[in-house]
């Protein structure tokens, strides 16, 4: 069952407050350390490094009443952020929120968001540890996610990345960019496709994925935010390598071709341009690590492009512009 | 001088695009930490502890381009920030900054928001260790602080206030809000009312004055963000007190009187009621801290008020509403 739309009806946030805003996000997220100036971090264990990101989503920008719900909402603000985290091998501990809305939005609406904010931190045992809300012109919610890197290994850098190793691979790819363009098609979307419409709405990543990785020795991470050839460019030009990918391990599945053809699209479009779908790419000497497949190699630079499918450049680029 | 408004001319956010967007950000304020997924911070000392805090800052909210400039704006969000983290008496180390901004902005408004910013954790020897950029509506900034409280004493809270103790502060009250009424009245403004002006525009902290309370032996402490009868009165209401404040300690003074008169307002408002100076306000046994001055008692609760001034409750109130 797909859901999309904000709730309209009921209080406004300006009939019922700031003070009553922020109880009922506290509420769906309590936490000690939250409340006070400022949230004070248990110490950490010894080596351990704190890692901290930040994402910020804009209504009309980043998503749209229309394609999604608040509870999704709240639930995509941490899972891009904690896949940041993880990308460095780390693991999220906590979240700080803020938050602008018109007052003349229904208050159930950040209700939805902070459901939707515990239903993924609950998932880490994270805490929710401070935040702040104010009335603005559409919705803005910007997340900063806390992580703890354990141990005296190195973190997952951009720059990490060796010819030789395997590039590997933790989660769908391409299965947003299909999910959005299904959701803005307006067509009657075919329930078996609903993976792909969740993974848009709110992408599912595995706790762990990235600690796992980091202790099978993988050296370079990032997650598929903007674009499998955007943010595998990325990692190449921070680490001087290419990878050259294995067109078998990432072709379109079944659920792909099938939206695909429902829409008249190209389905590796999604694959090589898509974003948000927040699946890990990882490089490491090896075996792919538990949870993870191998999707091609790292190998030494050429002058062809920092990304190649079976020795030659795709014709695909994709990437995120944020002010086109 | 006084300086006000944003530029206007030259190219805009969207004709130099994010990626010089970015860069410009960097390199006013440069860092190995940035730009990875997220940012690893070196270890911390022994029993070091980290603290969190985020404040949000919306245009045609808490700024007009009629009353500052995208210098003091940056300035002002690390310091609202840097305040929440000195209030737990700990020392500010990072910033991630997010900022969405209308692709039709002239790109050096962001530029002289990172010069401000970059301006400000220069003097904490902070560093910007990531954000985000993107389009939407109107200029939001969402400035989160990272910080250390070394050693193992306990945090300032707002929990910590025990009767007998000096209520003591740091820096001016009132200031921000005289400041910002001279601005919002158009009126040319004498050139000795700046400090006011400046107060509001980009108020200063010294760095350090939490960290030298609780040196001191402060428990409670928190910054005069909503104005001083609003902050007292959260203290107040979380330790279980009540403060008796001493009203020579915080008449206005010769500036705020020179205000007021050419407002024809009442200066006493923006004592109580004014906000935004982010003034510290502590509690400890004992004189006050070098900067601080002692301008008032924690008392036992009574039925009056949270907050007296000579044993009475003062016929002010204040306080900010964020969906008012």
């Amino acid at each position: 069952m797909i859901h999309t739309g904000f709730p309209v009806s009921g209080p406004t946030l300006g009939e019922v407050g700031e003070h009553a805003v922020i109880q009922s996000i506290i509420d769906a997220s309590p936490s000690p350390v939250n409340g006070d100036d400022a949230a004070v971090l248990s110490p950490a264990s010894p080596n351990s490094r704190v890692v901290a990101t930040t994402d910020m989503l804009v209504e009309g920008r980043h998503f749209r009443a229309d394609v999604t719900t608040p509870w999704h909402l709240g639930r995509k603000a941490v899972v891009q952020n904690f896949a940041d985290i993880e990308a460095m091998g780390a693991r999220p501990i906590a979240v700080l929120l803020s938050l602008s809305a018109p007052p003349a939005m229904a208050a159930s609406v950040v209700g939805e968001i902070a459901r939707g904010i515990a239903h993924e931190i609950d998932k880490y045992a994270a805490e929710l540890v401070g935040g702040d809300v104010t009335a603005g012109e559409s919705l803005v919610l910007s997340v900063t996610a806390i992580g703890s890197l354990g141990g005296n290994r190195p973190p997952l850098t951009l720059s990490g990345a060796r010819p030789g190793q395997n590039l590997v691979a933790h989660g769908a790819i391409g299965y947003s960019a299909a999910g959005l363009d299904l959701l803005e098609s307006g067509m009657e979307i075919p329930e078996k496709l609903e993976p792909l419409v969740l993974a848009y709405q709110a992408p599912v990543i595995s706790p762990s994925a990235g600690v796992v990785a980091r202790s099978a020795g993988a050296s370079a991470m990032t997650d598929n935010s903007d674009g499998l050839l955007h943010d595998l460019t990325a990692i190449a030009e921070n680490s001087g390598v290419r990878f050259d990918l294995d067109p078998a391990t990432i072709a379109p599945d079944d659920l792909l071709l099938h939206a695909a053809e429902l829409l008249g699209a190209d389905p590796w479009k999604w694959v090589y341009e898509g974003g948000e779908d927040h699946t890990l790419l990882g490089t490491l000497h090896g075996n792919a690590p538990v949870g993870f497949r191998s999707i091609g190699k790292v190998c030494r630079p050429n002058d062809a492009a920092c990304v190649t499918v079976d020795g030659a450049a795709p014709n695909y680029s994709g990437g995120w512009e944020s002010f086109a």
